[in-house]
């Protein structure tokens, strides 16, 4: 472990290791923010726990260059079975459902240990950055002093830590693992990455600082500690909700079945012994959940510590009888009990802030902790490394918790429908009232594919979404405007670039290379803002004007994209504009375009990665991106992207002016 | 350093670890077999040398898990411009032609440096075993006893090998980059990827054992020592060929430039100044060729030493005007002669072989020799491997050369026409006989396209590739039959799938979880043979019946499949059977099909990953694979693969005892 700089002030300090706090450190090191990371276990996850990874995560871990290692990985979950008794009460197959509605995403869903998850976060940020994970550090105490929000200078949190020694770090793992810990035996380290063995290894060193109190200066903390937040309690914030009493368990194995499905995603409807959900997973293990206790209150209490994974299976052999099911190996197991809660408040002054299950928790099986966890900090991380950087004004934090806290307030929603029509008992006719209506069941789960994809998530208006409407309507009921005059864009300008949402992605061509891309695959999470200039058809003279109208405007030293950038920066560092045009890539050449489209750098020459097209590729088919992004192939558009990929404004070429007030509403001038 | 083991016997003794030595290394990770590997140089390439990927290359690299790193971090070419003088003498494009035809493979030709190919394959052998490139170190003499070819346990060669020190090892390492040391500044370290930086610091350490003499008994050596080869001199063996008076020069520079099609490969002829060809690659780099010298024989010798960049631009400069061409950053610069050489054997009694540059050496443009290297050890690899684990016979030692001495001459052959071609002058008009028609160089490239791809390779008969044919005929003349009936293969089941050529890939579904394969996916570089099984329609009882006959077969105890395999291994260890099927895949269920097609293992039941069909996926389309592979959809047929992917026979589903006399041909029995 590096031990921390003499200097103890840093801009941001994150509690908890775990996948939100690790999207939050990924974000600083693109953003190139001063930060620490500490997380009171000794080492990292190495298997169980969360799994399910969504088309949006996916998406955002493409963003940040480690998407594909998580879809090489990962088991492809492309089917869905549902399994119910028919009317003899034995169980069928009763229908095939697509796991990810078609044209969502360019992912689907698909299943990775969160021990692979963090590790991928631990490289990304090895390679970007000087930011590692201090392990087995626990903080003590937080204040906050009362200061100007604008204050960049002020450090007003501080934060004492403990460095535990080894002997206070390890048996705080071990805790984690605990269920499991019968089973982690030599099979457990088969199971491992390689490049975890050594991370085991590690773990048993000691800290250099072990045993002793330090305080660290921060401008921002933010608790990602989980369910048990000590940020949290520290700040007093309530968590909001209620449990059942459905006991569920949790058995990672290598099944030995003649189940027919067992490697597709399954709900299992048994008659009266309760419900299983079969979730395959890589390395040959599959995931079940299963229902030990069949009535949602007053069941005499489960003794919890007498659960075993031997009586887990026993009831999964209950509900999946005729078929047999057994195991030789297996990786990892836990119980649970059900219950949502969502945090009063997901911020104290903007100033510290929590994300994840600090402020929202509910059963697994829908698989969107994880998920929702990450996204919380993605949507956070660049709000706060743009203000820390001096490039965006403050007051965009308070759009974390109007964002997000709506978001886990309609997972909770969500989840609480969900869990009641899974754990409950198949109704055996239309006359049967307690039981659940296996077609409202599946209703239910086709139609939260797009709430559970994460692609559904549409932010509400604020200073940074220009879309119509009331700020103070959503969300917390904050006002979220930044000012009085707020913007908003034209929505009619496509139906399918939507306000609010994240920008979807189809195929387009490089002009300069010819090379076919995935538009998301350009917008890369580095921090930037980016204006997308939908050309249109540049052949025509007249729409060529109007573009080289747009160009000569965004470069007048007026512009707000003058005025945010250093005058020693590249033009593109803080607001990158991309172009797609839609004449045919061969009649055009990239000197068609003013320079704003293209900007030429000393010693380096023109930028041949601005300008794309939507024309015929030469392997991979004609990506029809106007047609797909309804747009108006002619005459075009523009549309502002946040840096985390999510629609901000559209206007046509000549809305200059309220481009600029957009923008002005929240970046600040440099210059 | 790793030091070596006390016991100096190896199954394999690799001279050279450039990328034909990394890839003979690679199979031996795969197989398991007791390898070292020593490379002369103090340190791994880190920029310049060759560029290009061809498909197969990649193809290979997805084979062994690190195609997609390749693909991700290349620049990806899709068009070529051929540029020429037009009428009055102006440069202008002339033509745009796909890089890549269409339909070859599911790869394109793409350009990232030979260092960070070098990479890739240090990770893939660290992941996989113990083997370590061992650098500084020099063989010093080589000895062949004569034994016999049978003889497992003999270790007939002797290497002494010498510890370079520091200064010896270094200098060595400086010699490599000489060419470009004035260019490699601050900026040159920029351009690493951080993992090579390590190596750079690490390249100083000292090898504890430098100095020292060291003598290594080895069962085989590769020698993949480069054009001086070590190796080929100690056996005496002839490179023959010849040389011209052309000479290049070679500068990766990041251009600034008006020239339009900078990120284009081009082919540029100008009217009397020479040729230039431009490679764009990764990082804003591209490479440019360009001719210094304008005819074949006979002009006045350059002084190479005095050959600079600056020089090298003023030619490109001159060639490329009117268009502008400047730089501030060279990554790397060379200059070379062009010439034709191919090595007069590849291998000595099959115990010491020969690979790569050492036994051809030829002109860069094609972007041919470090992939013609690579595949060289491809073909190579598995056939050492398997040998030495007792599971082929040595006889199929003898295809190396009969296979690859052939593309080698094929190679020279094609290179000889096209540098000319590339090299002189255009035709002024239809009467100057001593230009080059544009029109026939044109053609030429097109026409070269299957070839230089790497896909267009068709090895002949041989006792591994059943087809019709004297196997004398072909190569070098060795008779490569193994026995005098030699078996061949129903070529006429398909059109697609042919006899001595690499195995085509479409998409097919996975029977089990529904997730689409390229069929190339399935098919790893782990050193077993496949019985891919097209199972035709098994919905029909008559089909149904033929394909549970030729599960019988293959499961007898006097069955190939049985005899080759260690009665304790699983039964896919030696040759693994897939299937695709084409009923469709809800009508269908695994336990359908025998248990030969998807093998059931204690304590971890039922394999879920043998059995595809072909059908339309949920998010990616329908594969038509039958349509594609031109296998009939209701008959199917069978066809054997090579550990390297090629086609070796192919029969009825009932022409199982001619597939057991092919097998039987070089397969041991070990029960």
């Amino acid at each position: 472990m590096v031990p921390p700089p003499a200097d103890s002030h840093v801009d941001v300090l994150i509690v908890g290791a775990g996948p939100a706090g690790l999207m939050a450190a990924t974000w600083m090191s693109r953003c190139g923010i001063k930060t620490r990371i500490v997380d009171k276990r000794g080492t990292k996850i190495f298997n169980g726990q969360a799994d399910g990874l969504q088309c949006r995560t996916l998406e955002i871990f493409d963003s940040f260059d480690f998407g594909h290692r998580a879809w090489r990985e990962a088991n492809h979950m492309l089917e869905v079975c549902l399994w119910n008794p028919d009317e003899q009460g034995v169980l069928r197959r009763s229908d095939r459902v697509a796991d990810t509605p078609s044209g969502l995403s360019r992912f689907t869903e698909v299943v990775l240990h969160q021990g692979r998850i963090e590790r991928f976060f631990l490289d990304s940020l090895k390679e970007h950055s000087d930011i590692t994970v201090e392990r087995g550090v626990l903080p003590e105490s937080i204040t906050l002093d009362d200061v100007d929000a604008y204050d960049r200078k002020a450090y007003p949190i501080t934060v004492k830590l403990q460095h535990l020694t080894e002997e206070e770090a390890i048996p705080a793992e071990s805790k984690v693992h605990s269920n499991g810990s019968d089973v982690q035996n030599g099979l457990f380290r088969s199971n491992l990455a390689k490049d975890d063995t050594e991370g085991i290894i590690n773990a048993a060193k000691k800290n250099p600082r072990a045993g002793s109190l330090e305080t660290v200066k921060a401008k921002y903390v933010i608790g990602c500690d989980g369910a048990h937040s000590w940020v949290r309690r520290q700040l007093g914030f309530a968590m909001e909700g209620e449990q059942t009493d459905y006991i569920w368990g949790v058995l990672d194995i290598i099944p030995v079945t003649d189940f027919p499905d067992i490697r597709m995603r399954c709900a299992i409807h048994s008659e009266n012994s309760g419900s299983v959900m079969v979730i395959p997973r890589e390395n040959k293990l599959v995931r079940l959940y299963i229902q030990l206790t069949t009535t949602e209150k007053g069941e005499a209490q489960y003794d919890r510590s007498q659960i075993t994974p031997e009586m887990i299976l026993k009831s999964a052999q209950k509900i999946m009888a005729p078929y047999k099911i057994e195991y030789t190996y297996c990786d990892w197991w836990t119980a649970y009990q059900i219950g949502q809660r969502v945090g009063s408040k997901f911020s104290k002054n903007e100033r510290i802030f929590l994300a994840g299950d600090a402020v929202h928790t509910h059963s697994p099986k829908a698989g969107q902790g994880m998920n929702v966890s990450m996204q919380d900090t993605y949507n956070l991380g660049w709000k706060v490394a743009l203000v820390a950087k001096g490039i965006c004004d403050p007051s965009i934090l308070k759009t974390y918790q109007s964002e997000r806290r709506k978001i886990a307030q309609d997972l909770i929603d969500f989840d609480h429908k969900f869990s009641r029509l899974f754990s409950g008992r198949p109704a055996k006719n239309i006359l049967d009232e307690e039981g659940i209506s296996m077609t409202e069941f599946k209703d239910t789960f086709k139609k939260a594919q797009l709430f559970t994809s994460g692609i559904g998530v549409d932010y509400g208006t604020s200073m940074i979404v220009a879309k119509e409407g009331d700020s103070t309507a959503q969300g917390d009921g904050t006002n979220v405007s930044g000012k009085k005059t707020q913007v908003a864009g034209k929505q009619s300008l496509s139906s399918v670039i939507k306000i609010g949402t994240r920008m979807p992605s189809f195929q387009v061509i490089n002009q300069a290379d010819a090379r076919p891309w995935q538009f998301q695959e350009i917008l890369k999470s580095d921090g930037r803002w980016r204006i997308i200039v939908f050309a249109g058809n540049i052949k025509d003279p007249q729409q060529s004007a109007r573009v080289h109208a747009l160009g000569e405007t965004l470069s007048q030293s007026e512009s707000f994209l003058r005025r945010c950038t250093p005058a020693e920066a590249p033009i593109d560092s803080i607001v990158e504009v991309l172009t797609i045009h839609s004449a045919p890539r061969q009649e055009v050449e990239l000197s068609d375009f003013h320079e704003a489209f293209h900007p030429f750098q000393k010693g380096i020459g023109w930028d041949y990665w601005k300008i794309y097209v939507d024309d015929m590729s030469y392997h991979e088919g004609h990506g029809q991106a106007y047609k797909n992004y309804d747009v108006d192939p002619e005459k075009g558009c523009i549309v502002v992207l946040r840096p985390d990929m999510y629609v901000s404004w559209m206007g046509d070429l000549e809305d200059t002016v309220d481009m600029q007030n957009f923008f002005e509403g929240f970046l600040l001038s440099v210059n």
